[in-house]
């Protein structure tokens, strides 16, 4: 666990790739999982893009993200069919060939074979790693992800993402992990807005974020969170939090 | 409704604005929904982005976007708080000065009036508009979207920015519809993708997916989904997938 201090805040994005989330035939499942799965581990995810399966657009967002952030996990496009293009455009950002893993060719060649198929042209492309990446392992379905320099490239499918996300997440750089709270206001977020603002503005280390809800018994509601990584300066800025949302709210009761 | 022989496809991007995205603490549930809505009318979806509740981060995001696409659509950041930046960062983006709406102040102060609520300094933000914006109705809680230029500005909770999608969507330039055909081909994804790849590289004017799925009786399954503007292009290279499917399983059912 390397501390924010000697080596800053861990941050990453998100690229995931693919025509169909775009489409909207399939929803995409995996941006909410990998967020909570990174903010758990101490990891700000900043970004997330989702692009097409089109060559330029993907290494463009690669070369965009990668130098940007600490991690880039992609999903998508790793299958055996010819709009599986991640890996090509990952080599291509790189600029580092794509070859046949010895590994992989084994692994997948195996489970070919135990699935009663054959080893052909398409699944040999689910083989094919950029030059100096390492395998990421795929428990589900065998095809592995593989990581290269900061970029994790994972498949699309929720459940084999989930467990190449496991495989990977012991290997990988984290921080303090940001701590919160949840405060219910029972109150609309309109009437508490202004006075919550100046509270965000006095604590700068702590962010405070408002959601409004509807509450079937209360109406329009709102939930402030209170994020920080320092326990005692959440403390702080929750404490005043309270301390507002009581006083604007006797001060409503008052006027009435 | 423009034809793609005069003015070529309509584009679009999201731009979804909100930590709480970002943190995993709010599942996204507009992107869906948007991607297959701008599908339905003829508006080709081709990227996504999320970011957070950053000043520089949404302007450069916005910047990237509204230049690429025909069309923007922003989700979030638009409600009474200090975290609500986004008509702040749209008027930066545009270089015009962020205003009081006098249409806005009146739906939003009767709206509060109506609540049993007081119009104050929190609400009065929902009011501000860039410069040479127009107003997209809320017909859920009253606080405005807005236009300006070919971006279109809405509110993160769903019910709410549905009802300012349906709202613009009569206003906009839309393109002739993709039309898309599943085939289940009832075989694994490596089996077809090699002539599969064939069939997508000679028929240029159709994208063609293959999505693997998981079927409860025949196991690791796949379906090919095939689209295309113009109904006989389609047509031609439904017919070559499916002929090439039958092809394959008879050849598998041979070989064993």
């Amino acid at each position: 666990m390397s501390s924010p201090a000697s080596s800053g805040p861990v941050t990453a994005a998100i690229l995931v790739i693919g025509d169909e989330i775009l489409s909207g035939r399939t929803k995409d499942k995996n941006i909410g999982y990998i967020a909570e799965y990174l903010t758990n581990i101490g990891i700000d995810l900043k970004e997330v893009r989702v692009v097409s399966d089109d060559d330029a657009a993907i290494v463009s967002a690669l070369d965009a993200l990668r130098t940007t952030y600490t991690y880039v996990f992609t999903t998508g496009g790793i299958g055996p069919t010819h709009d599986d293009i991640t890996a090509d455009c990952v080599a291509k950002a790189f600029g580092v060939p794509l070859e046949f893993n010895d590994v992989a060719v084994k692994i997948i060649s195996e489970r070919a074979k135990a699935m009663g198929t054959e080893m052909n042209e398409a699944r040999m492309r689910m083989a094919r790693i950029p030059r100096g990446g390492s395998l990421v392992p795929n428990t589900v379905s065998g095809a592995p992800g593989f990581r290269i320099g900061n970029v994790i490239v994972m498949a699309g499918v929720p459940a084999i993402m989930q467990a190449m996300l496991d495989a990977v997440a012991p290997t990988l750089k984290t921080g303090v992990k940001m701590i919160s709270e949840t405060i219910r206001a029972d109150a609309r977020e309109g009437d508490v807005g202004t006075e919550l603002g100046a509270i965000a503005k006095a604590h700068p280390d702590v962010s405070i974020g408002s959601y409004p809800f509807f509450d079937e018994k209360l109406g329009p509601n709102t939930n402030i969170v209170v994020r920080a990584r320092d326990p005692g300066k959440l403390a702080a800025a929750k404490g005043e939090v309270e301390a507002m949302i009581a006083r604007v709210k006797s001060q409503m009761t008052d006027a009435r």
